[in-house]
């Protein structure tokens, strides 16, 4: 059997097992049933249910679905689900199931969500994106999605549906936690790691997954910052800004790429032909496989109404190009239908079969199906890997103010720790988590209490109030609790947790309430789009209330997407950024706050005053006005901004030349100092200018950044080249050019505060 | 001399005119320096300056703008200014200097703002064009056209800058007032009836004057709403959206145009080629005349960088279409030396000239070039265009609320007519307005005053508050009018007017303050854009403390934007928006509240609840999202919405066929009734909904109306034409197409409330 021969080149093991399969298993290949539907688990025992065993018996099953996801709309709650060691064993039975009751026994391709890790239970929490691109550390990211990949695939899992790489144009849109900032040079870069770290040398390593690149595009351009919302954006804009990462990342060969809801200028991303074929195919040289986002076809016809019903949708999206449907039921209902019906061409399915085989073969799948439970629970969640989650939350908080009252002394008394944020760990996770052990999650009043554990009578807690609703029964113990102390660090933010049952604090006293309200905090995450930028519910109301009192007061947000809070930006003592910054978040914040890591997180969306000035992304046009009636136009902290407890000077810039040919170079060199007292990292930034353009330009386009480490007294001198690549855009004629002329580069700290040098683009 | 021949066709005397001229001549008629700048107003005389006379005999000057233009920027004022007569007379001079000392005796193109009314003292002042759209009257504007055409025409005035056919997408931009509202099949009928009002039937007529169509495009859709920010949008969208009304407005033989300051997705509407030349030119078969906005060469160097210096803009402007420089000094500084220097092509030069040539020609000014001062004098702000003036108001005011306080009963009682627009005439103008004498602009305390002239002693007044700030000094006496009254009258909103110079009233008594404070309360027009879109200053506060007396209480906004002020919606009895209503609308707010009009107009704008739920406007696609966090994604007020003070009925709506051919047309007819008590007007509204199609289609888009009168018990039947022309849209390939499937149309009082009828379109 040659398919199963892994000497033969995958192309001749693919065409042959093609050439055996029926219409029936071909479309088989092309569903992708949900995971956690297809087996029970009673009484520690893993039981397939009997619809997934008829599937698999008739046609096969291509894909399946988060076999291991556990949220509450998988109705797989911590108690219910799976240690890593069972998941293992669960996928392995399904696959066995698979292989062994099927005619051709090709493997299930088991698909998870693994954005900041394993979205199953004692898999570790990372940080949200949000908070990993704030680390503005590559070759740490890098590492990270090797560990994801290493978690994941210890279970089975084969392919992921990360990393996210879609541009946050606006912040009201929930998701904005889910991707890395809102400039494309940045996000290429982490896409690239992205790709490099779950994929690995080869995807049929032990540690690889097949990374899903999405969502492929413009969908972090949405009308009004609503999920999935049509996206008004022309063709050069796209071709620029939107598709960057996602050409980057398929440059650094990602095996896989999903389409987004939305529609740009009225084509559905599900059914683009122009971008799924000859963007992403022909220009680009894709060779992946393209799956749907769950859902997306039946959208098609009730939603965009694109298609008259689901055969037509189901019609519509193969042809464009779509190769799985993720956990829909069109291509499953209509595919075979179609085809006798002389509707659809089986070439056209094959083409699709052939995609998914091909990722299978890569992945080893028919030569390695099986997980291997004990290295599962090896390495899942190993005390290496947490460290990583603990270093990672670090570099990605961003220290937003600090009026002298960071690092807190040794001596610094009395510590009140108040807020909705302060011990609910599962707040801290983000989007797209499992539900975790409650001790494997350290909250800030548990990383503090870590912190000063010689001494435990020095912090008080007080949750204060929930983050919604409008219930101010816990002020009053707040109030008191917050009086006894010295300093008040105040943990406040966003929620994007479903209820994962652990119930809800006691306001009055901060005493757990296991059978409490299960009311969901939620008010960010996929869905949760909001129309203001400020805090939810009271909180800003139990700030002000404290500080009344006088105290030095420190707010950390927990949160999803940039908070608009004036009067805290005035009145607070220090403000940290933390993001949902993972299991370890709470460690990481103390870190922190006591001085143990110099904060080196800088933002990478920009924070505005007012939802009213949206957007306010760094890097719009010249022209895009300077001010309001009520405000400017610009953000409160701008991008790339965040403090350190160090100084950082910059000296010396220099071009290595001041004129050069346009396909020609130059070195960019800069000297960073740490001036200050403390060893620090520093962001170091490079932006670019082309001072005139034949179609206008950003003011300033990031185009390079280098996180250094510096000692007290070091300098260190970076280097930067600019070359084409740098000083390219896409064009009058909707192609790259670099046009001759003026350019500036300038380096520095954040997009406002940078050493700026000129040089001569020639044409000859 | 064939050029002074008026039995030559008018090509024939352009080119003979041409062939007469020199390189500098030619270049002259393409600028056009600002009007008020040729000359000295010095005790009653008229007397040129050296600097004018000098342009006229050194090489001519093609066109002047706004030599009747008074406000705080030209620095005209009403003392300063120029009464109808003396204008006309100006304008003469002017003209009679040009062609009396130039060497050809070109006449001078003079251009005027006059988008709702003549930008001139004593110019009858209507509506601005959101309330002019609110009318939903289009054969009334048509008619307003003509006056305005008529009144400027008198005084030498031969094109306008008008009508701006933006379609509003962000109503936090301050120019929302000059648009007829977000949708562009009303702004199209409003185009087609401003070019046949303003241009008559043929240009050279007494009450003729060129139609300038602006901003062409994309402008109502800016970033942010900031003004003339960059626009994201796609090929479709601006296809059939934003380009819509200019198209229609071509059809109708508009004979000028105005590329929009902005840039489309990086190319700056001034130097896009693709639609000045393809899209205009090619495709529409546009013959008239393209004039810059104001500065916009300038812009292409210093803002959006397009250009390396002004003689390059100036270039590429030329070269991409421009024929008129709007008072910019690009043109005039740099053509001629550009065709010297080789950079420019004399033949291109020539194609600018020749279509400002033709279009003088086709004015008829080379046979009629002075104004008629008598006829001036006679019809501008005659009693007949102020009556006119006045029903525009009515018919544009928006009754939003009404919980049967209005119309205010005959014994009422005391009225307490209370808020910052109540007496401030020029508030109540908008912006593109010069200063009026005082008494002929009448306020809404002077409209109550005058229908309860007999008895004085009804109306009280309290200024209460300016529009902008936080001083309260006045609340106190406004609270103890309220007091006095049964009935309060709140009118409040905004201002685009500069300061006219009148002073600004005493809060503590509502006494007139010649002297006083002249802080300017602008918060709307151009370059006054907003981030929220609550009312400004104190403004609520006054109406939450007089709220408290519990008297009953109308709120009368006088504004240029939605005011999103939920507590208002709430607690206000009735609501009125009467935009800015003109000189006149002090009248026209009279006759609704008393009743002796019955409001009918209807909101072209959607009004948000909260600036966070931007963009809210209508016909956006079907996929847009439907929720906030905080609230849904609906508008507090959807678009057509709009009462009265009767009731109107809809009944056996009715498609003439089931189905038709795609080239054939059905008839839908509908049944209003008038059920109420008393007389009024009802716009019917017909939507349109393409069930599927190959690409997405808001739910529903408008593509008729009728303004019908019913006395009371009378029943009118409606009938709309839907064909090709209603069911096309722009395709998958960017062309019309029409295609089959099923289709609703809707008729009803506005897009939220309305009968639905279905018919199939078949391909055969």
């Amino acid at each position: 059997m040659i398919y199963k021969d892994r000497t033969k080149p995958i192309p001749e093991r693919v065409e042959h097992l093609l050439g055996l399969m029926t219409l029936e298993e071909k479309a088989g290949q092309l569903v992708q049933p949900f995971g956690w539907q297809t087996y029970e688990h009673i009484n520690g025992e893993i039981r397939l249910t009997e619809a997934f065993k008829k599937q698999i018996e008739q046609a096969g099953v291509g894909s399946l679905y988060g076999v291991l996801r556990a949220d509450p709309w998988t109705g797989v709650t911590l108690e219910s689900g799976l240690s890593p060691r069972e998941g293992a064993e669960a996928v392995n039975t399904i696959q066995r199931y698979a292989i062994e009751n099927s005619r051709l026994g090709i493997p299930i391709l088991i698909g998870e969500e693994c954005s900041h890790g394993h979205m199953a239970i004692g898999a570790t929490v990372f940080p949200v994106p949000l908070s990993l691109g704030s680390t503005w550390n590559v070759d740490l990211y890098r590492e990270m999605c090797r560990v994801v990949g290493r978690e994941t695939r210890s279970q089975g899992g084969a392919v992921t549906y990360s990393p996210v790489l879609d541009v946050v144009r606006d912040p009201r849109w929930g998701r904005t936690e889910e991707c890395f900032g809102e400039d494309a040079h940045l996000i290429s870069e982490m896409a690239v790691a992205s790709v490099e770290g779950l994929q690995g040398e080869k995807l049929d390593g032990e540690d690889s997954v097949a990374a899903t690149l999405k969502h492929f595009v413009g969908y972090g351009s949405s009308e009004g910052g609503r999920n999935a919302g049509p996206v008004h954006m022309g063709r050069r804009e796209l071709l620029e800004v939107d598709l960057l990462p996602f050409r980057k990342a398929v440059e650094a060969g990602a095996a896989s790429i999903m389409p987004a809801y939305n529609e740009i200028d009225g084509v559905p991303c599900t059914t683009n032909q122009e971008l799924l074929e000859d963007v992403l195919r022909n220009d680009w040289g894709f060779d992946g496989m393209v799956i749907t986002d769950c859902g997306a076809i039946d959208m098609l016809a009730s939603g965009h109404d694109v298609a008259a019903d689901g055969r037509d949708a189901a019609i519509q999206a193969i042809r464009a190009g779509i190769d799985m449907e993720m956990s829909g039921e069109m291509f499953g209902k209509h595919l075979v239908e179609a085809v006798h019906a002389g509707q659809l061409e089986e070439e056209v399915l094959d083409r699709a079969v052939r995609r998914v085989l091909t990722l299978k073969f890569r992945l080893g799948l028919f030569e390695s199906p099986y997980a291997d439970p004990d290295r599962a629970e090896q390495v899942i969640g190993s005390a290496e890997h947490v460290e990583l989650a603990r270093k990672l939350a670090g570099e990605g908080i961003v220290l937003l103010k600090n009026e002298g009252v960071l690092p807190l002394a040794p001596g610094a008394g009395k510590i009140a720790v108040i807020g909705p944020n302060a011990d609910v760990g599962y707040n801290q996770l983000g989007d797209y988590t499992s539900p975790q052990p409650r001790d494997k999650v350290t909250t800030v009043l548990g990383g503090i209490r870590t912190k000063l554990a010689d001494t435990p009578e020095q912090v008080l807690y007080a949750p204060g109030c929930r983050i919604k609703g409008d219930s101010r029964e816990g002020f009053e113990f707040a109030l008191s609790t917050a009086e006894q102390a010295d300093t008040v660090v105040m943990v406040v933010g966003g929620s994007s947790a479903r209820d994962f049952g652990e119930g809800s604090i006691d306001l009055k006293t901060g005493a757990s309430k296991v059978t409490g309200n299960s009311e969901s905090d939620m008010d960010c995450g996929e869905g949760i789009d909001r129309l203001s930028l400020s805090l939810s519910g009271v909180q800003l109301e139990l700030i002000q209330e404290i500080h009344k009192l006088g105290k030095p007061l420190v707010v950390v947000y927990i949160n999803g997407r940039p908070i608009a809070e004036p009067w805290i930006d005035e009145h607070a003592d220090a403000i940290l950024e933390a993001w949902y910054p993972g299991q370890e978040g709470g460690h990481a914040v103390a870190d922190i706050l006591f001085g143990d890591v110099n904060p080196s997180g800088r933002l990478t969306v920009s924070i505005p005053k007012h939802v009213g000035q949206l957007p306010v992304y760094y890097n719009g046009k010249r022209s895009r006005g300077k001010r309001y009636l009520e405000a400017d136009s610009q953000p409160r902290y701008p991008f790339g901004f965040g403090l350190s407890y160090t100084e950082f000077t910059y000296d010396k810039l220099s071009v290595s030349s001041d004129s050069i040919h346009k396909n020609e170079e130059v070195q960019v060199r800069v000297e960073v100092k740490n001036t200050g007292q403390r060893a620090g990292a520093e962001v170091v930034q490079l932006y670019v200018t082309d001072v005139a353009s034949t179609v206008t330009r950003p003011g300033k386009e990031l185009k390079g950044f280098r996180k250094v480490f510096l000692q007290p007294g070091e300098t260190q001198t970076v280097e930067f080249t600019v070359g084409p690549e740098q000083l390219q855009y896409i064009g009058a004629n909707y192609e790259p050019v670099v046009e001759p002329g003026e350019f500036q580069v300038h380096v520095g700290k954040h997009v406002n505060e940078l050493l700026s040098a000129n040089f001569i683009v020639r044409e000859d």
